[in-house]
């Protein structure tokens, strides 16, 4: 080990390559080792990790050194009544924030006393969205009206890339001699960033020939990945998702310890008002943990949870209790590719019975889609309960700082 | 064991409860068999971890079954020349998306060469702001005064709850008759949220108290956590911080194969424009990618990948180069609390030498904000390069397919 | 005339109804003697007005008691190369701003040396949305399904209301149980807010009549009427423009003391990194100025520069010189009702030839819409030079406040 | 005449400098003449002015060719209870827009029968924030610490440009290499951005020598003046003023015929709910409307609607009754200069009992402020009220159509 160390260091061994000359633990065990001779630390915690890594280091990861270790809990079991997942399910969700999950728990209760979530998917499609640099505003509008009038044209170059994905839209914008083709796929069970982007580079070049707009990159931030934006509120982006439930006054009481009229004072104020008062795209007490901590336990890109947590929670005083409801304008996930084979993502999925691929291709990615919203809304009125009972740093007190 | 499920099915025995009764692995692996009978999966995979639970069980997490095994990489080295940071790092990534770690790595290597990241903080306090229901407003106007003229008192009330927390200010907002007292903290080297909540919520029944305006929520949405927020990105939240690198025009066109005046204009045309045209609150590439990675690896809050990934890009030509920046308003890290001290992560803080609690505190939390944004900048850098290369497409073929 | 105002006081006689019993400028001359009674204040300026108010009276304004004059400058000659407007134009600006005009009228004369704007419309469609009230989130996925799976029997529903517009298209939105129905309208000459309000009143009672859905407003604020909004920049509001001109290396030093690198720095720096940081919906120097002033000039709805006024100026570095543009998403014209028929307004719209309806409806709107964005171009240019040349306190200085 | 305007043509008298040799109506008329020749277009309409322009032509435009009139009606009374307007108001409203005097004098005698609105200024200070160019991000970083450091000095500088202005203020902001410091100033009865803006460059002379960064303009666009942005929202721009009132039951029903809970419910899925989904910044009805209407009679700065109108609207169900408020974050408004001192609008200014500077400066423009928020809320309440009972549609009918 340590001649392939001092190879490493001479430079006649590069560092991300050295799954080439050995076997994927090997490599990864000896990449290690130099971290921590580089480094003085003790990597030995991460070196034990038990899943299997051969696929990974082809395809989830580079500079491979071992595994993070993250808690995995459980919520549940929650009702859900959506047009591709029905049934009762356990929330599988990886976090290190105390409290959590026993939040999310709560919320689940009441939603399964309460019948279960209704949920609905709106609007699907993946996005990607090249950006040309044309020669004048008029070329411009010309670039756009090419794009828009031969789609049928970009649909056969896109998908010439792809075995699975779909080109079904497109909509243009520019600003000045900046064009942006924002490319809609349906991806089916795959989240789809990679073949969108590959698809959409395709259709680009295709643009570039015909228009001799300048491709400047194949993607102009108005797809809009990774980044809190407008566009992904307002068109879409991956799902568009609203899980809803009627709670009687009743079971308000009983759960919460508060009544219906509190509960809608309490999101009026704080997830309308508040975030109004901030500026903020988010109108939701806590989307974003239960997003990212099943996007981490499913394998999905932990990065998406900036867009996937985009959500407006409202709460309807309606006759005899609350209509309570999320809506998650663009959840982008998927069941295939990405993390989603490796061995614990995997059994995360099968908790859901959503791994792989459906049948039907996209249904396992719907499916998925309408439980993480259904945990939405879960994690939703637990929080909102919990601030109207003003518990929430008495909670925190309890479970987050490790006292009984 | 199927006594103990027996039980849990039966309700004498709360699923949740188990480890009052059982050792933390026992009581784990008990309920990790008992959804595996619900749900029929496989759920061996993450029921294979090697981490530690005792503290985990109580502290991080509720309804354990066992762990997610994020593969880890590193990036490096990254030579860092902040005023708590400096000297060369290797920076741990936990992911799953192929092509990540490459391309951060490359961006090392071209600041690397450069001779580092300039880094400097220029906001530090992290935020909690308690709402207020106020009678009419006249009596908003009040309750805002009132505050604004105790901040001693305020101080007080709210240091009474913590050890090492410090109330450093308030701001207050009205919308009609909703008062909001943006607390802010210096949390030292923790991220502080849990901190912060319990201390504003002492300072909040202070306000009650002598104001008479009723307490809505502990949070009321301008905090404003892990929701995409223009306060945060102006106000600051956590720590703001900026990352910046000189490129010459000869390491541009060695490194990027592409050239100074072509990466000024992807940035302006893409990380400018295109967000902007977007509507979007991100001027960068694909800060979210590097922050989730880093916070993952490092045990941080996930779901505060939401404001961390704010993050503007900044390109300017100069005599003989480009300089390159990036500056992260509201970036919400901690050494210690949270998921910082679970072995593995512990292992990649301790990778870096900000493991635990500084000498001085709140200097390990510095130092780790000033490499995460050096490892934003490295991110930045790639994929401009890569983008004005136009081998996005290209690279996500080669690496995310697995394909050699 | 006493004798009226003591009716008037003693409530037998209504101060919005004396049109009903007296000739126009009789009435309008009693109330305003009235409210000179009420408030001592000497209302003798807003009573001598020179314009017919017959129809003013029925159509623009209630409670009318004089007018107020605001002064009219002129910008120009300002060549414009449009599809719809073609030709030297002055444009008629009604400010009370000094320095303004002759701000603008600098920009203009830089553009027309460089031989005028290139202008193109890229959308244009008037919006309403309607709000519902569904029961439930499946219930409100049925009523956006339904208006667009009976997008024809909306539009004869709409169109039976107007002679003029036609419904061209429509795309719902739900947040949770609302449910909002964008109708988009091509309104020909006229702004058409009013005609696209009452069209889609109609449409709204047949989607109530058919999903049970319950109307609750005709304008569900995702209009986006009168508020600074994503919606109206990202889909288009009224008209989407783009406007630009070449600008060669000695044009910018000649006109504006100062080179094209700066001018683009500036642009960077200012309207987008400043704007960016700002969390801001403009990127632009001064658009609303010149909106502002064109708008009162020519009878258009002066609250619609909160939209009209969105605006992104760009500046190209390109081979001998610069590139500079605007895009203006959501500009919101008529030349047919509105403020556009009395006297005064329909001078200023004479001017630019193109008062009223045109031989092919819309295309007066159209040229209208291609000159204030050609204005607005002037006024960005003018402001980015003086800024770059560091002059505008200065300009302020002289013009502002009435030194010489 | 002919004779001036072949100098005109042949370029021996400029256009823009006939003031200079003329009186003033002479050269507004024979520049009338001028440009009546140029376009074809009949003028008169414009020429028939009033006021006297003598001051005008001086400081209030250039290139003045005559007068646009715009109808002027009342809507009132009103009754406000603030701390600097107290009494019984007669707003001046300037519009074009039939319906719109109606509409808001509904919603006065509302507020009125309920014995008048509560109005409280929050937050008062006129801002301009240059922009300056640092080397680096470690030099921005001292660049804003200077500046923050030597307010005292800074104060010095600026307050020499102005009479009454005083600096009150500052917060500096970096994005990379750009230093953004926001000054802010209590500028009394004037809106105040001509002195902000001379003041402000005094200030930024010295922190450019001192610092050596560089001035890129007077205003780096975090002012943030004339656009839609967060920044004004958050920190506030001109005045932050709310206004309140509470109404009976009784009272919705008589004045509105509606009830209290439908105003609740439309002001939740409309202003909130609606505005949130379609990513904007204005959770109000139509404060636009009046905030134009009131500030084209009174002389403000009408491009100032863009962010005077920012308002959040909300509407508590309380016991008996609702309270309704207003919240306007930054009305930028004065009573001296600008447009203040013409005839027609000094006359509207003394309707309300604030033309001119108040013995103790600044309670003209406060009180004003305060005036136009209840304003707001008359135009809210009554939107509110008429889209509650559905009657949107058929009052544009019968007004904004000329019918009877």
């Amino acid at each position: 080990m340590d001649e392939y160390i001092s190879k490493i260091r001479s430079g006649d061994l590069k560092l991300y390559a050295l799954e080439k000359s050995l076997p994927a633990d090997d490599a990864v065990s000896l990449r290690r080792k130099y971290i921590e001779e580089e480094t003085g630390a003790d990597l030995s915690a991460v070196g034990t990790y038990t899943i299997p890594i051969d696929r990974v280091v082809t395809r989830n990861i580079e500079n491979m050194i071992g595994c993070v270790q993250i808690p995995l809990g459980v919520a549940g079991p929650l009702t859900v009544k959506g047009e591709y997942a029905n049934g009762s399910f356990w929330l599988p969700l990886a976090t290190t924030e105390g409290a959590l999950v026993a939040s999310i728990n709560r919320g689940c209760s009441a939603i399964t006393k309460a019948g279960g979530t209704e949920v609905r998917i709106l609007r699907d499609g993946m996005t990607r969205a090249p950006i040309f640099a044309a020669k004048s505003v008029a070329h411009a509008a010309e670039v756009a009206r090419w794009a828009e009038d031969n789609l049928l044209l970009l649909k056969v170059a896109a998908e010439e890339t792809t075995n699975h994905g779909e080109l079904i839209g497109l909509t243009t914008y520019t600003a000045g001699t900046s064009v942006f083709i924002r490319f809609e796929f349906d991806t089916k069970d795959a989240m789809g960033m990679n073949m969108a982007t590959i698809a959409s580079e395709a259709a680009a070049h295709l643009i570039e020939e015909e228009t001799k707009a300048k491709l400047i990159a194949v993607s102009g931030n108005m797809c809009c990945d990774k980044k809190p934006s407008a566009i992904n509120i307002i068109e879409g982006r991956g799902k568009t998702v609203s899980a809803g439930v009627f709670l009687s006054d009743e079971l308000v009481s009983m759960v919460f310890k508060t009544n219906s009229a509190t509960l809608a004072e309490v999101n009026t104020r704080k997830n309308l008002t508040g975030s109004a008062r901030a500026a903020s795209f988010g109108f939701n007490a806590q989307a974003a943990n239960v997003v990212a901590a099943m996007f981490i336990a499913c394998g999905q890109d932990p990065a998406h949870v900036v867009e996937g947590s985009n959500a407006i929670t409202t709460v309807d005083l309606v006759e005899g209790g609350v209509y309570v409801s999320v809506t998650l304008p663009s959840l982008q996930v998927g069941t295939i590719g990405g993390g989603t084979s490796i061995a614990t993502q995997n059994a995360c999925l099968s908790t859901l019975g959503v791994a792989g691929g459906a049948e039907n291709p996209g249904d396992n990615a719907k499916a998925f889609a309408e439980i993480v919203a259904s945990g939405v809304l879960a994690g939703e009125l637990s929080l909102l309960g919990a601030l109207g009972a003003q518990h929430l740093g008495k909670a925190h007190r309890e479970l987050g700082r490790g006292e009984k």
